[in-house]
C-alpha cells in the first residue's frame, strides 16, 4: 500500500493557530500547564480531533488523547507536550502534538492500517514551570504509571532540537538515539580567609583559586573521557568575596550530561579525582556532592534503526543524534520501546519568541514521523503482541 | 657615647595599658579612630609624655606630638598610629607608637644627643573605618600638606609585620625596603548566555570559562614577572548564576601588589593580554578596567642602609623586606626620607584578637629603633640641614 503525504498546509495552519492561544504582544507564549491559556490549547485539540471524526478523551492527569473510533490496542502512541515554559516559542512540545494529530489524521483518512493501532496524546506538565509540577514530565510520568501503559506498545515523538547543532551541520532530520543523564554536583572547598597583601601565594590556602582552577578545567575533563559529553559551571561563589581578602570559602555548580553511565561515571570520577588534587596543592579541603542526577534514556535499537531509515530515505542530510535536553520521551522509553524524531532549530534558539524552523523542514519532519509510524506498525504486526516490551527484543 | 638600652618592663607595661582601652570582653580592640575610646588612649599618650617631663602638643587633624621642651628642629619623627580596626589588636598601630615613646624618654633620660632632635607621633586615622576617613592615613595625609612637615627631616616606624613571612623564615627584625603599589581592576567578560545542554562546547562563548580559566592564570602571570609580586582574586561573579545556563556575562575583581612600578606595569599588560587570549578563544569580548592605583612607597636608601645594619647588629636574624600592607610611612615617604622597621606577626594574624609578638621580639624591635634613630640622627648631623630632603641624596 502506498504511503500518503501529509496535508502541510494544514500542519503549518494549526501550528499557527495553537501558538496564538497564550501568545504575548512579542509572540512569546504564555502556555504554563494548568493555565487559562492552556486549558484553551487542550480543548483545541480535542475539538480539532474531535471534528476530524477521531475519538477523544482525556485521563485524570490532563492528558489528551486521541485515535480511531474503532481503533484496538495495543497502541503505538505518538505526540509530546501542550504546555509551554512562560514566554516560549511555537515550536517546543506543540509541534510534536500536532504532528501527531496531522499523521493520525493523513492515515486515518487514507484508511491506512496503521490508523487501526494509532494513537496520539498531547501530554499535560512537560516544562514544570509551578512549584507542584515537581520539575516537570508530569504527564508522561503519569502515564507510565497508569493501567493504560500496558496497552501501549511503543512511543514515537518529533520535536525541535532546541540546540545549534543539526543547523551548523546542515542536516534535515535526526534519528535521536536517546536522551543524555545530567548529573549535578555542588562543590564546597574550604580554605583559610586571609589578608591578600600580607599572605605570600606558597603560605596561602585560597579557596578561591581551587574553585577556579577546578572549573577551568571541567572541559578537558569532559572531552577526554567521552568527546559527546558536555558540562557546565553556571554559579560560583567566593566568601567572604572582597578583592583584598583571600577567600576563604568557596561554592561551585557543576553540570554534566553525557549519552551512557559509562560516561557520566567516567566524569564524575575525574571531576572528584581532580578536585582532591587541586584542593590538596592549595592546602585546601574540598568535598563534591551530587545534588541531582537523571539517568541516560536508551531508546529502543530497532525502532531508532526503523526512523534512521525512513530519515535517510527522506533526505541525505539526516544522522543520528543524541538529545541533549530531556522530553517525555525519556519517561516513556522507562515502559515501551522509544524512539524520537528531530528537526533543526534556526540558530539553536528555543524557550523563546526567537524559536523557529523552517517550513519545509517542518512539513518534512512531519512526513517522516508518519513514515516512522507505517514502519514500527510493520515492525509490531510481525511481533507476538502479547508479550509486553514486545520491540525491545 | 654609649647608647642606652630601652626600659623592656616599661615598654611592655605601656603597651599593655593602652591595650586595654576599648578592650572587649574577648580581647579584641575597639578603638577606632575618634571613638570615646580612641580618645581616651591619646590623652593618655599625651600625658604618659608630659609625666615623662616631654612638651607635647597635638595638630588640628589629631595627631599627638611629643618632644623634649628644649627641642629644636629639623626633627626626626618617629611614631605609628593610635587607631585601631574594629576588632582589632594590641600591636598594630599602637607598637610603633609606644615604642617611639620609649625611645624619646629613653634618650632624653640618658641625656643622648638624638634626644635633641626626636619627636614622637601618634597620627590619627591610618585605619580608615568610618566613611569620613576616605580610605585611611587621613593624620600623616595632613602632617604632609602641614607647614611642620617642612622642619621634618626624616620618618621611622616601626610595626608588626601582620603576616607570616618573618616567622616562617625565622627573621627577628626586618629593614623594611617600601611598601608594594596595590592596583585593583574589574574584570567585565561578555559572551552568550545559552542552554547548558542543548549548546555543544564548540559553539558556545562561555563568559564563566573566560572568568575562570583568567582567574586561574593570575599566580603564574604575578611570579613570571615578579617573583616578590602578589595578586588575589577575592570576587567573581557569574550571570545568570544558573547550574543549567551557560553563564552570558561574568565579573572578576583583581588586585596585584608589587615592590615596583615596573612589576606592576608587566603584570597588568600580561594580565589584559592574557584576558584578550582567552576572551578571543572562548568567542567572548572582554575588558580590563582599573578601579583604583596605590603608587609603590621606595624607601630612602640611606636610611634603609642605617637600618638594616642596626638590625643585623642586633641578631643574626635580620634581613631586608618589602612591606605588602599600607603604612602612614608610606604617606611619610613622599615628602620625608623613610624607613620601617618590623617585626614577626605569630601566626601571621593581624586586624584581630589573635594579634601577637613574643615579648623579646617586641623589646628588641624597640631596641633596634632606639639605634636606628641614633644611627639616622648621626646621618643628619653630617648633613647640610637647611636643604630640603638632605637625606635623599
Amino acid at each position: 500500500m502506498t504511503i500518503p503525504s501529509i496535508n502541510a498546509e494544514r500542519l503549518l495552519t494549526d501550528l499557527t493557530y495553537l501558538g496564538q492561544i497564550g501568545a504575548g504582544a512579542d509572540g512569546s507564549i504564555y502556555r504554563v500547564a494548568g493555565s487559562t491559556a492552556d486549558l484553551a490549547g487542550r480543548d483545541w485539540i480535542d475539538k480539532t480531533m474531535r471534528v476530524a471524526g477521531l475519538h477523544t478523551y482525556r485521563d485524570e492527569t490532563g492528558n489528551v488523547f486521541s485515535r480511531r473510533q474503532d481503533s484496538e490496542g495495543p497502541w503505538l502512541l505518538i505526540g509530546s507536550h501542550a504546555d509551554t515554559v512562560p514566554g516560549g516559542g511555537y515550536l517546543d512540545g506543540a509541534y510534536g502534538v500536532i504532528a501527531a494529530m496531522e499523521v493520525l489524521r493523513t492515515l486515518h483518512e487514507a484508511d491506512h492500517p496503521a490508523a487501526a493501532h494509532l494513537e496520539t496524546v498531547a501530554f499535560w506538565d512537560e516544562e514544570g514551570v509551578t512549584p507542584q509540577s515537581n520539575g516537570g514530565l508530569v504527564g508522561s510520568t503519569a502515564l507510565s504509571n497508569h493501567p493504560h501503559i500496558q496497552d501501549v506498545h511503543g512511543y514515537l515523538e518529533l520535536h525541535v532540537e532546541q540546540g545549534p547543532r543539526m543547523e551548523r551541520a546542515g542536516l534535515d532530520l535526526s534519528a535521536v538515539t536517546g536522551i543524555v543523564g545530567v548529573r549535578r554536583f555542588l562543590v564546597q572547598v574550604r580554605g583559610q580567609e586571609n589578608h591578600a597583601g600580607t599572605t605570600p601565594f606558597a603560605l596561602r590556602a585560597d579557596a578561591g583559586r581551587v574553585a577556579t582552577r577546578f572549573s577551568a578545567a571541567l572541559r578537558d575533563i569532559c572531552q577526554g573521557v567521552d568527546e559527546a559529553s558536555i558540562g557546565n559551571i553556571g554559579s560560583i561563589a567566593l566568601e567572604p568575596d572582597a578583592p583584598n581578602v583571600v577567600p576563604g570559602a568557596a561554592k561551585v555548580q557543576v553540570e554534566v550530561r553525557a549519552g551512557s553511565e559509562k560516561s557520566l561515571d567516567g566524569i564524575e570520577e575525574m571531576l572528584r579525582e581532580t578536585l582532591q588534587t587541586i584542593a590538596a596543592e592549595e592546602q585546601c579541603t574540598a568535598q563534591m556532592q551530587t545534588t541531582s542526577a537523571k539517568p541516560v534514556a536508551d531508546f529502543d535499537t530497532r525502532l531508532v534503526d526503523a526512523v534512521e531509515e525512513v530519515c535517510l530515505h527522506r533526505s541525505s542530510k539526516a544522522e543520528r543524534m543524541l538529545s541533549y535536553a530531556g522530553h517525555d520521551a525519556s519517561v516513556m522509553s522507562t515502559r515501551v520501546p522509544t524512539a524520537m524524531i528531530f528537526v533543526p532549530s534556526t540558530g539553536g534558539y528555543s524557550h523563546s519568541n526567537l524559536e523557529h524552523t523552517p517550513d519545509e523542514q517542518l512539513v518534512l519532519g512531519t512526513q517522516a514521523l508518519l513514515e516512522s509510524v507505517v514502519a514500527v506498525s510493520n515492525i509490531m504486526l510481525t511481533q507476538d503482541v502479547d508479550s509486553e516490551h514486545s520491540l525491545a527484543a
